[in-house]
């Protein structure tokens, strides 16, 4: 356990009945509670004095019993100033401060008596607050119908959105004012496999807003524990976002008992962009590290046997048909296509690269049985998460991987048969123990079984959670795919090291793929839960390498992929591509070797969602620093000061920069790379080419 | 695996396209198979020429597919007359004769050219016939929206049913004619907790019948594997059945893909009901054992802590309220309630009495923590099934019953948490195999969760097979307690040795019981499926023993308790009463203590459902043979000819007889014990009190 210092803990104070105003430590965000006169609770948001959320109700329905929504009057108050600082086992910086004011509502409904506490906490970037359910109700086991927060925003701000999707996050962002949402005009043609859009006008949060007057603003939850995710519901002409809770198959929401609590509604809002990129609030509301020894949580940088599959050059399964019954293989012998990459001889080769380059570990996916049957059957029993394909000699290759220094990373695909995945977890962890995998990548590509549930309902939260507690009592770290997106549950198990749970690149290999824009939108809404495993560092960008007739390519430069691994904070990084590619550059590919991803500090220098990102991190351990500044379609000059470096001290900057003539779409591979003595006084100019970034490393000169 | 013997397999003929007849091995049934006109495939069933199923439909509808229901012609047809004897591992009889001929009907579906094939199993006792899905189908993994087996009876027969309900089947049976077949009309102030009835006119099968002109017919089914359990819609006015399968969350029946096989439908009929009681046909109709070693299957005679707490003597909770939050026991310490009955020092009375009077084991409930909050809430995490409580030393009581020569047995009550007990599964077996317990009772009271699925879905079909699957890795036995009623399933895995399945003994601690009929009619419905856990032995038969303002009683004698130690077959029998209660009787107790679980040959003297049966077992091991004979709620004298005794040895019976002025509700605890010298040549003339039984021991005499 990290030690945590609270510095400050004062004002326990019971204030009045009525209309409250609280305000952030900065007292540039103000909340005002009261309850109107239908007994419904509402708030406010205000920041520097200019409404940015306007009356807006609060509340949930019970199903079979009266709503927890009108008819309460204040019985008490509570308030708190609270501040502490604490330790992350892994993260952006060594140590994160926690300050906030708190005040808890606690209301009665007349009538049924009903309790319920609303709890505020504002940061100074922003406002969090949930329902508490406590003890002593009338109804101590209930089920959530429906949940009526409301965010009502004060204009036709502009959003960047992506679908309501009960089953997937795996979109590209739309850009538009509030008014144009609507799901209904989105083109579907995208690659992602299982859709289920259930309204027009229903968009997902993390939701990132910008206000004509320069005002950020971002609607998200932290500390999703047992209750579904929360959708917004989208009036599109009054600019009104209402939570909408992901239903099971009966239409209920949450199973809940008291006491318990919601998850933290969070809205951020700032002029400086840089606030919400830099927020720790979502983690700040997570309950503290539960995992007592974390010795054996650590960051793992990886290649792996993946991003081969998905160009084409091999199969998951051994039989290379992905059906079971047209190759035999349910009901007879397995016929090995020749294509298989999980083979004892290719992991080999990729832990020997591993070896050589420093590498933590070696993912290898399609290594058991299951995969000439998975995808989009919905069927029940395709992996046991134990049985390797005949040509993958696991303990041979994880005696090797020993010998050689490096770990091997299991990957456990359910095909969304999460029944099926929770009968063998036991087995599945023990195997990794017995082989020495610190690691698992899991993955839920396709409908949900339980059928019925959603990725994104109460029933599947509680599995991701779950999943991580029980990885926890086998020393293992979690990287879940097709998941529920983090709402910063990794500061609780922090071995729930990361996740996809959004658009990752691989959809750049055969989809219409991720516009240049989409990795300077996802550190203000994806990355704000938790770290992603977005697999960045393909070289080889267009896919007509492998395929003439193929049209598709990563929208980037080589440079860009670089930066990725400083600009996509995650303790969990892939070079994705393949190492006959890196071999052809690897004076580039010596920045993937070199980037930490464990920080002591991260300064975010410029953001601007959809534009442009510019951070600098200091590695945990030694004195170097890392730089990486992306930028979208458009190309980019900046000036970066130097000023976050120790003043007097000298330091070798190595600059790998897009190419004088690059671009994401004609000249992606174009890069140079210089190198130069700098200081704190020094200020680097940067060029950006279009879809194109900058990776720098800063290393002390004895 | 036991030796098989395939004694004839002959006639593999193709014969022509249209209607079929299919005769049993003894010509008694005839089966006649056609297409109708809209290309439906039709069956009709006679017995000794005369009708006993009318023209009735076959086929299945298919979700967002063609229905495989019409517009079929007959490809090919192919016959096969089989006969083996096998040995089952633990059984009525050590050897069973599975004889039968074998019409396979290939059928092809114009327009779409899906194939079905319809297969008939025609015993002398009853007519099988399940549906099989070829490989090549257009449609390789489909969902079965409805099933539209028709069984159309004759005539206005009597029946003996119990509401189609698809979460219970703990109802006592009601005797009406078919026109009479009302569920809005039964009583259901009948104890049981959780009932699903979603039609009037809807009973659960086996389904016995019997005809004005004395045949009787059986409906029902055999090895239902991945699958629902099959209830019967009734056509009141017209006396036929359709098949209504148990539908899930979403409405879907089934899941399946290519080749698969639906269970088998049964349709037994005599004119003597002792072949329909006697019948292995369910048996038969299951897939072989798939256990190799089968040696640690063993009987299990047993004695538990559970009856104490059915009649309020102890709880199961250590804290006596069955709720958490009243108990302070969720979010705080445990206080007990001092009336646990699972305390390390109970246990080791009852262990000391199972060593005394040579029981294999002791059953204890309520040993773990969870049971504060178990009941009706819809809790996903109740317990973890590996959490004593404290005052239940686990380590000291193994090592306790193994000095004793006793073995302990598991109790795993999940509250109807399915998803939650699979994830503890693989936790919970590891806890028996580490101390020592062969056996696991496990109980499903309450609402399934995952949520939206009934007992008798799909899911839980698959569930209650893979946890007896799963026990097998751990060389455990399964009795399981509200599940799915068994169709067999224990041919394959004779590790799931019973289940309980049906109204027990139990309800007549505190509901209005089991009338006295109850246990004539379980033997011609429940327990053609297989074993039950019944929980005979109840001689304290009066709830006022315990609380004098109880009226509940068992609607029994104490001679008929005995009885149905042999009435009962199961090769798990527990000696459900306290110990001091039947220290109080140890002469009527000895009946108990010398009767076998495993038989070498069993013989139905007379059976009559609803009446009356008799039963005589030679017991496998020995040439002891012991007789049961049961009544309903009126007297009964029979004369039993003893010509099944060896011919020229002399025996001696014990018989345990009603009291002359025994009567099951004025006087249920009248017994007569009497020692007789017989032969094979002697009569018995028995009288059985109204509600009583008798039960007899034959040993022979050196």
């Amino acid at each position: 356990m990290k030690k945590t210092i609270v510095t400050l803990l004062i004002c326990l104070i019971f204030t009045g009945l009525h209309a409250q105003n609280i305000f952030s430590p900065s007292k540039n965000i103000k909340v005002t509670f009261d309850i109107n006169k239908k007994g419904q609770p509402t708030y406010q948001v205000f920041y520097k004095n200019k409404a940015v959320v306007l009356p807006s109700t609060m509340g949930l329905s019970i199903k079979d019993a009266e709503d927890l929504t009108h008819n309460f009057e204040v019985v008490n108050t509570e308030n708190l100033s609270f501040s502490e600082s604490w330790q992350p086992v892994l993260g952006e910086q060594s140590s994160i401060l926690n300050t906030y004011n708190q005040t808890r509502i606690y209301l009665n409904q007349k009538e049924t008596n009903n309790k319920l506490n609303i709890v505020f906490k504002i940061y100074d970037e922003g406002v969090a607050f949930r329902y508490e359910f406590p003890l002593d109700n009338t109804v101590n086991y209930f089920t959530v119908s429906n949940e009526n927060t409301q965010f009502n925003l004060t204009n036709n701000h502009e959003a960047f959105w992506i679908p309501g999707d009960y089953d997937s996050q795996e979109y590209a962002y739309n850009k538009t004012k509030i008014s144009d949402i609507d799901n209904s005009k989105i083109d579907l043609n995208n690659g992602v496999g299982l859709k289920s859009i259930t309204s027009q006008y229903r968009v997902q949060s993390p939701l990132m807003l910008k206000s004509s007057d320069g005002l950020y603003i971002n609607i998200f939850e932290a500390a999703v524990v047992n209750y579904p995710i929360m959708h917004l519901d989208v009036d599109v002409n009054n600019f009104q976002f209402t939570s909408n809770l992901v239903p099971n198959a009966l239409g209920d929401k949450a199973y809940l008992r008291t006491p318990s609590v919601s998850p933290w509604r969070t809205l951020m809002v700032s002029d400086d962009a840089r606030d919400i990129v830099s927020s720790k609030m979502i983690l700040n509301l997570n309950e503290p590290n539960k995992i007592e020894d974390t010795s054996w949580i650590k960051p793992m940088k990886y290649i792996g046997i993946w991003w081969e599959m998905h160009v084409g050059l091999s199969t998951w399964d051994y039989a290379g048909s992905q059906n079971a019954q047209n190759a035999g293989t349910a009901f007879g012998e397995m016929i090995p296509s020749g294509k298989h990459g999980a083979t004892t001889e290719n992991t080999k080769k990729y832990i020997d690269f591993a070896a050589k380059y420093g590498f933590d570990g070696v993912l290898v996916e399609g290594w058991n049985t299951g995969w000439e049957d998975w995808y989009g059957k919905w069927k029940e029993d395709v992996f046991d998460f134990t049985t390797p394909y005949p040509d993958f000699d696991i303990e041979e290759i994880s005696k090797y991987a020993k010998s050689k220094g490096v770990k091997m990373i299991m990957h456990n695909e359910t095909s969304g048969s999460v029944a099926n995945y929770e009968r063998y977890l036991d087995r599945a962890f023990t195997l990794m123990q017995t082989y020495g995998y610190p690691a698992v990548k899991t993955g839920y590509v396709g409908k949900i079984i339980p059928r019925g549930e959603f990725h994104d309902g109460q029933t599947m939260v509680n599995h991701f959670n779950f999943v991580a507690q029980r990885a926890a009592d086998f020393k293992i770290m979690i990287n879940s795919h097709e998941s529920v997106r983090p709402t910063g549950y990794h500061r609780t198990y922090p071995n729930y090291i990361a996740a996809e749970a959004a658009r990752g690149n691989e959809f750049n290999a055969w989809s219409n793929g991720n516009p240049p824009d989409h990795e300077t939108i996802l550190p203000f809404t994806r990355l704000l839960g938790g770290p992603m495993d977005y697999t960045p560092g393909i070289f080889e960008i267009k896919m007509n390498t492998y395929d003439s007739t193929k049209t598709e390519q990563v929208h980037t430069t080589i440079a860009k992929q670089l930066a990725l691994y400083v600009t996509m904070y995650s303790p969990l990084q892939m070079a994705a591509d393949l190492p006959e590619n890196y071999q052809k550059h690897l004076d580039a590919f010596q920045f993937i070797v070199d980037v930490p991803l464990d920080w002591q500090n991260s300064i975010y220098l410029e953001a601007e969602p959809g534009e442009y990102l510019t951070v600098v991190r200091k590695d945990k351990n030694t004195e170097r620093w890392f730089l990486g500044a992306i930028t979208n379609k458009d190309p980019r000059k900046t000036s970066i000061s130097l000023d976050f470096l120790t003043t007097g001290k000298k330091y070798k900057a190595t600059l790998y920069l897009d190419g004088k003539d690059a671009d994401w779409k004609d000249n992606p591979k174009s890069y140079q790379i210089i190198t130069k003595e700098v200081t704190s006084k020094s200020d680097l100019k940067l060029k950006l080419a279009p879809g194109g970034g900058a990776a720098i490393s800063f290393e002390l000169i004895d």
